[in-house]
């Protein structure tokens, strides 16, 4: 066992708002940085972001900057401004480091890189031009909504998770991981940028989709909850719930088509089709058929006789859940993952730590109130007194604690 | 300028298959480590995924490994197998990292610390408790699939980005680099596993999912294409084209609302509804009448129209594109993320390199050809001498070069 925590002695400022910067914080605060998350006083733009608790707490909000301590400071005023700077000076040689998807000009690096040379300054913005995106843009510039949903749909289907916020708030993590690796090895501070467009543009790139409308040329259909070049599909059961089953290898088909007792008739149709099913390619390109001949296989069995009767083979399956049938059939409560906390606000309730199961490593912890640690940040960074704080507060520099 | 690439003198061995390892370690290459890919001879299952090339090459494989050196090695012989723990051993202070999604014991972090103590070994795995799993079908158990698509639908839509893949390899990437850096401070390494199930409901947790259906008990509702929470959808142009908007602010709304000359309209609204448009939450409530009072406006205009009339506005909004049209508007050809490069198999295409933009790091790089750095490595690290490697070569303990 490691006692220490794989980011003790990391101290990251973040200036941030809605999804990808706070994550990309909080990544870094489950793993041990002490990551201080600065507002402007009354908060950001998602302090009220829905869903809310019935007291108005903002349950995005709180689970997207869990583990980390907050301080409000008035922007608006140049004292304000300055104490940020202050705390960036003095954040010892773990810090120096600010992770911020705001635009202004005194929170970008050239100013902050005065203050500390050896700045790691990471920005996030919506376009690597500095124009404006978010997630739901870039989406939709970007095709997938294109190709999801049913074939018969004629128009785009946004995602509900915010994918692109998710992966560009990892790269973050990333990103200011590389770079203090690096400074660490050559003094040398970074400025990073990472647009959210480039994000999404790179991981169509990554998975071929890219490749595939410079090579080929066409746009890949759009083809339902079946799975480009391979099989998997999802098929209703006799409950009228639904289980997604995927085939990736000979083996899973193998072992599907013998679990469903439909072997004879699929080598029949190879036979007909002169096909391999163990082959990727005969499979995807005989989806339609081969879904067809199992759907009566799922359609005259319930989940339970599904999960009987697939058990012990290789097969990929799940049923389909809501969110609410992860609360009622225990899987939060038996993950280990999930652990009880009190969020202020919002009261008991099991929340993630980091998938990242590794000793030296925390539970999940509560976010901060806005503002709760302004006085202990100011403190323990600052030094400053309790007499000067309370003067700082009283004459708005900065939030009540 | 730092010369110095973030990552340099990392050396990370991927044995990896599909997305999240793979995209693990390349978002590392991206950065300057040196991530060797350790295949069986004649490659993993993941090696002919479609999307392919005329040639057969996979654009998948291709995209999802650039900038790796490749080796190939007879996992099934001891010896084959034993040539991996001496790469391990040989692979330097900043070597010693093992990334794998095999779940063969002899790659597993018991087998391996024995030859390199300080090992850091991340394990990626479907659920925590080894249970198999891939996005498709962890993305089936966690929520999204039921809440996704038109309003009129009834079962489950799948996404087509395998968004749980990517957020894994990310997270994968995160905890390598975390890893090292406790290593350089303590020297001890470290066991890491991450689930890809674990990965997605932390993130759900971490996006208020979990603590909605916690905390107020209820399902949130299909919605088509409209933002949860805020006022965003898609909208039909004059050219059949359709357009998402996004509308997070006071100011983004009051601009929409002067834009389109419908402030008025918004205003007589709002007092007979008693509403504040400029909140969030009854911008929510009442997004059908908004959205219905917009329709006509973007209805009667082009897309180039929408872009004349919303230019200089905070609005946030784009055209939805497919993936050829990012080839064919130049989108691809202008962004500096990507650039030319030559993918054998594949020719030259157009290819995205880190997101992360930030000094010390190049540009996108081709993919190996399976197997063509396996003489190389050997000889680099085991200072084999190329009649060695020609022996091996020949007893089929390692794959042509």
């Amino acid at each position: 066992m490691n006692a220490v925590a794989p980011l003790d002695g990391l101290t990251v400022l973040e200036v941030s708002s809605f999804v990808a910067a706070p994550l990309g914080g909080m990544t870094l605060a489950q793993l041990g940085a002490d990551v201080i998350r600065i507002d402007p006083v009354g908060g950001g733009a998602d302090l009220g972001r829905w869903p809310l608790a019935p007291s108005g707490t903002s349950l995005y909000w709180t689970g997207l900057n869990q583990g980390k301590r907050s301080v409000t400071l008035n922007f608006r005023d140049a004292e304000g401004r300055r104490l940020l700077g202050d705390l960036l000076a003095a954040s010892g040689p773990g810090g120096g480091i600010v992770l911020t998807n705001a635009g202004q000009p005194w929170l970008a690096h050239p100013a902050l890189a005065r203050i500390r040379p050896d700045l790691i300054h990471l920005q996030i913005q919506g376009h690597r031009d500095g124009r404006a995106a978010v997630d739901y843009t870039v989406n939709a510039a970007t095709g997938f909504p294109l190709i999801t949903g049913p074939e018969s749909l004629e128009g785009p289907v946004n995602h509900v998770l915010p994918a692109w916020d998710v992966a560009c708030g990892l790269y973050a993590a990333v990103g200011l991981l590389a770079a203090e690796r690096r400074r660490q090895r050559t003094g040398a501070g970074s400025a990073i940028t990472l647009a959210l467009a480039d994000v999404a543009l790179a991981v169509a790139g990554d998975l071929g989709f890219l490749a595939e409308a410079q090579i080929i040329g066409t746009d890949r259909p759009r083809i339902g909850n079946h799975l480009y070049g391979g099989l998997a599909r999802d098929f209703r059961t006799a409950g009228g719930e639904r289980v997604m089953v995927v085939v990736l290898t000979r083996r899973h088909f193998a072992d599907l088509a013998a679990a469903t007792g439909l072997a004879s008739p699929f080598a029949e149709l190879e036979r007909l089709l002169a096909a391999d099913f163990g082959e990727e390619g005969d499979r995807y390109r005989h989806r339609e058929v081969i879904t067809a001949l199992l759907e009566p296989w799922f359609a005259g069995r319930t989940v339970a006789e599904v999960e009987r009767d697939l058990a012990g083979t290789s097969v990929l399956w799940s049923r389909y859940r809501r969110f609410t049938d992860l609360v009622a059939d225990g899987t939060l409560a038996a993950n280990p993952l999930l652990s009880h906390i009190t969020q202020p606000g919002v009261g008991s309730l099991l929340a993630p730590g980091s998938p990242l199961a590794m000793d030296g490593t925390t539970g999940p912890r509560p976010a901060p109130v806005l503002g709760a640690d302004t006085a202990a940040v100011l403190a323990g960074l600052l030094g400053l007194s309790a007499a000067d704080i309370g003067a700082l507060a009283q004459r708005g520099i900065i939030g009540d604690s």
